[in-house]
């Protein structure tokens, strides 16, 4: 059993819920899971979800049977999913300028210090190997120092995802229990200096940041082509567009430029040099839903000085993917732990995320990095 | 130094001869050609093409300046190019049913033969390192045996590919200096047991088969990336059409078939399930030129089960891809050479080849095979 | 009411009879049926289907409910269609060389003549006001004079579908109730003099050939939108890949090159020249289904000389477009027929038909044909 | 010959001046002209640029000749442009916030007044007979009245658009010479009921607004095709990304905005219902130069409530469009004014025009459009 708490009730959480629950009874076959097929410490149906948090008060005190049957395209929902309530977290503003009437613990107990003792005990009580945060899309941050991570998130002054990470960290350190946090969004928590010295100090690990979904991985892969065969990138331009609230976030500029950050430092990295692009999430156009549409120019030049162009449109469900990728850091994250691994672990965050931690940390094309993974999970015994 | 023979004075030679004197006088940047920034032992500068052979009667006697001007798109093409006449090759039948008036050795000498005494005493003067063999597609052949090799080939009953690749092994048996024969074109001769065994015994090396250029390499990837997120691709279809001979030799169903098996082995190979793909050249358009359209649509299927789809179009020009490929991998070949590597060599065919040799290689996605193929030439001192 | 005779009891029939059943029970939009908006006279909901014919034996005396069950991915299938059986019809060879157990009345009642008799005595008692064909793609054949279409079509050796147009013509002779046969199937009907010439004498309207579903109508309006402008059309390629038995039944060469000419005469009627192209169906790839893939590129010069490009990708349900196209046709043709119309009708072949009959009308694009179409019927009181 | 003044010395200008000029000299071919081969009254080679205005220093004064070689990418420019010098016009704010040293008359003169009457006292010595605006896009504006419209326009208060369409109305009315002006870009000339009563008064003419170049003419044709097929459109996305100043200048909001306003009204035009779309220039990328790439995704139900989707990509040189444009629109233009047709004329607008004024004109497609005006011209013996 991997006891697993998920912070973000929205559809990551769903998908991933009345997923798992389908595969543990053997409903779906175990797809879009990357390593599945090669994990034998701890699997994906070994995943316990013991408790789920969120802010959004249409959603605190509600079973993830409700929220799942709305957000998620499932033709069935499991009824299991009606044992999980979904309990309130820390908001530290993370939804402030959306449209989502929102309340934290904070609001309820009167300060950021009490809600952070309230949310550490409960941990406390649910003993958690895996927190696992999926929250909307919140304006990026970073911390140099754990001087400046403890007092920033402690005081919910950066924001609820540094706050969670806080949390788990201080549960590590308070019951000497290592737990795993996996950012899956695109503050920077496995970027943040202060937060891995944090992590590692805790004997605790952190993951992150912002889950290597949808066009991006993609994007990286066709640039690792590029640069293989030596073509020299002319231009890139992507664009996005769906219909989920991701997207409604998105078109907040301060969040959008969260996301563009995350996508664009890969082309240098992947190229060796900073080809002109245009990566970023684009529009919000409803009636695509999670199946985002996403359209791809790359104009490059070959042997000769001759200029080729490959075209990329893609429609991709965003949440199925996440939801897939959280089927299997989960239980990577677990060995790791059991493992003695703490602080980062760059090799994991190079394949499952956009801005792999820790900071430095080179944005590689994701089969190299799917390589490298294999080999070291390998070594560790994990696969 | 790297004295190399060219067997083919089509566009894949014009190409790679005019963007070679370019590269020399430093007109052009070393752009398309793999490895490039890697090479220390030899170099693509270094390459000095001796001697061309063909067998279209109105090629053979003719420059190689005369003829780039026709079949390469520079808007010049470098003067020094005059040096190089084309000599008649061995045909073998190679372009029979097609609309070409050739004519090989045999013709002129009596007897195949002949012919091949005639080729391998002119390779004892010529001292190659490296022999290319860029001639059009001849239907599918493999052979067994180094006895049925030696048979066929000799007598021109197996093709023009196998009697350049006969004649290169026998050139290195007599003389005592390995030559690399690099096949770029479909017919089995790195994939054929009595080719490789032949090249073996002599002490030569023998590369291929067929070169990885166009879409297949892309396709490959974009498997392997779909493979890595543990998605279920449902279907595989891959167009493409050409305005070059290439495409119109392909009209013809046994040189299309030849093309279409070393393009399908690799669904499975890397999938590892069979999915059902459509992946096949499809027709001739004259004004596309060497700058053929691809049109690419992959539907898998995700976590949860949902379905999504990637479709890629492009333009690309696989003969500037053939190119840089031939700069590439010519001072590769003469380097293993030097460091006595002999038969053939898998980990150099995964990446440079459709259909790498030697037969029972698995047919990898290119980025896993151009990881391997660093770290190999690395060992070998040779990046 | 408007007695409706089906021949063919595939997949068009499939989705023809479920949506219209549907449709008339409220359950789903009038969605996807050109001139749905304007129609007057009659429609989609008059029509009243009485027959249904095949000669498939696997599909001769079952009812549609279980055969649209199997050929349609409606989630549920209309009850009513229980009602339907299917009957017997003339086979004339039209399945040779494909994998169908298939007899017609011929085998059963001795010769093509009494099989004739037969089919045409149990018109007699349909009374049918229009037939409609949509039989598997037969070779392309012409009947020149009216004399040929008796001596050929009356022997069954024509195929199926000019024998199909010959008892409509004989029955309408015979009764002097005109009938409107529409053959939406690639052999030349309308487009065969002798059969428009016998439908004229007969007083009964024959519309054809090919219903314009798929690519080609979008790739007709794109060549208008490019004609418009002034841009020269350099190359045009299209590929088509599909999932059902038509896409099988493509791969025999004389069925593909029958839909070949239907679709390559447009360029020049609506280019004014006649451009490269390439457009043909390509291939069959079982998991695609009805939804076929298209793939298709445009290059151009525009003002100037300077080359741009569109590029163009679909999934597209062929069979859901017939079966539109068929609730459209059949009320039009029943109102045409109200009015006198008689022989063929040009203006409705235009916009409906890939190839449009009586030969020698010109296949301009859909918009333009749309357009006249939309004042004819104004004219006629239709619409 | 047509007596033209070009308002704007960007690079539309200079690809229809160097085009028409290698047109005049037979070096290229009439392609990308619409109605080009219709055309009898007075045809492209007819048109004499007597003088181009723009308000940027580093092109006032210039010759087109060293303009042109900048801004177009032919490989010669015709050395006839060196006789055209650029002239300094009216600035009113327009390049406000652009990065762009621009001064008009009325920095020069000191007061938008004088302005005005030095640049109508040179259209008197000029005698234009057509005036084209291609100025850089400015914010959007209407003006309601004629009164609003002289008193905004003639103090460059409703920015430069208006106040050259001001200046053409004075001097149509002051000289009894009816000029025409054609506003290619967003502002509402043509739309602002104001401006067209003046030109009505003035027996002139105003066609506009904005010129229909690049993807939204075939957005309005894609959706006129689905349209006719009853098909019900459940989504629009369609992204643009160029290089030139256009994509740099719509970076701004207000600009953005006002191009934004011009494309979508076509849809709920089109459909009859307002599909929900987003369509909008999205960004800006150097290397694309004015070859944007566009990407479009159109996603509809057919017959049977089955859902099906066209995706389009195109390169696609705006500029050659417009140049192409200005060369079909000047002479129709000059003709019109000959039969005596003043104020507005839909007709013309409703093909040339991305927002067809008069205001209220509904944004049928184009090849619609393109029917409409063939016949409305021929009826006026222009074609």
């Amino acid at each position: 059993m991997i006891r697993t708490v998920l912070i973000g009730a929205g559809s990551g959480a769903s998908y991933f819920l009345a997923g798992l629950e389908k595969l543990k009874a053997r409903e779906i076959q175990p797809v879009g899971i990357p390593l599945v097929n090669y994990m034998k410490a701890h699997r994906p149906e070994d995943i316990d979800v013991v408790a789920v948090y969120d802010v959004d008060n249409s959603k605190v005190g509600r079973d993830m049977y409700s929220i799942a049957s709305k957000l998620s395209p499932f033709s069935s929902v499991p009824r299991t999913l009606k044992d999980i309530v979904v309990s309130r977290g820390l908001h530290c503003g993370s939804l402030r300028g959306l449209d989502v009437d929102a309340s934290g613990l904070e609001d309820a107990l009167g300060s950021p210090q009490q809600a952070l003792e309230e949310f550490i005990s409960e941990l406390v009580k649910l003993k958690p190997d895996v927190i696992v945060n999926v929250i909307t899309t919140e304006p990026m941050r970073f911390v140099e120092s754990e001087g400046e991570f403890v007092k920033l998130a402690s005081t919910c002054s950066a924001g609820a995802t540094l706050a969670y990470a806080y949390a788990a960290s201080e549960y590590s350190l308070r019951t000497g229990n290592p737990v795993a946090f996996i950012n899956l969004t695109p503050p920077a928590a496995a970027n943040s200096p202060g937060v891995v010295s944090r992590f590692e100090r805790a004997g605790a690990l952190v993951l992150g940041d912002d889950a290597a979904t949808g066009a991006t991985p993609l994007t990286a892969d066709l640039l690792e082509h590029m640069a293989e065969r030596g073509r020299r990138v002319l231009s890139v331009a992507q664009f996005n567009i769906g219909g989920n609230t991701d997207f409604l976030s998105l078109t907040e500029p301060e969040r959008n430029h969260s996301k563009e950050v995350t996508k664009s430092s890969m082309v240098a990295d992947i190229l060796g040099y900073d080809a002109p692009h245009y990566i970023r999430p684009t529009g919000y156009l409803e009636p695509l839903g999670d199946r985002k549409f996403v359209a791809m120019h790359i104009e490059y030049e070959s042997f000769g000085g001759f200029r080729d162009e490959v075209i990329v449109n893609a429609r991709i469900n965003d949440k199925s993917n996440l939801a897939g990728l959280m089927a299997s850091i989960v239980p990577v994250a677990k060995s790791l732990l059991e493992r003695g691994v703490h602080g980062s672990y760059a090799t994991v965050n190079r394949f499952y995320m956009k801005m792999p931690g820790p900071r430095g940390t080179k944005n590689i094309s994701k089969i190299v990095a799917y390589q490298d993974l294999l080999k070291e999970l390998k070594k560790l015994d994990i696969i």
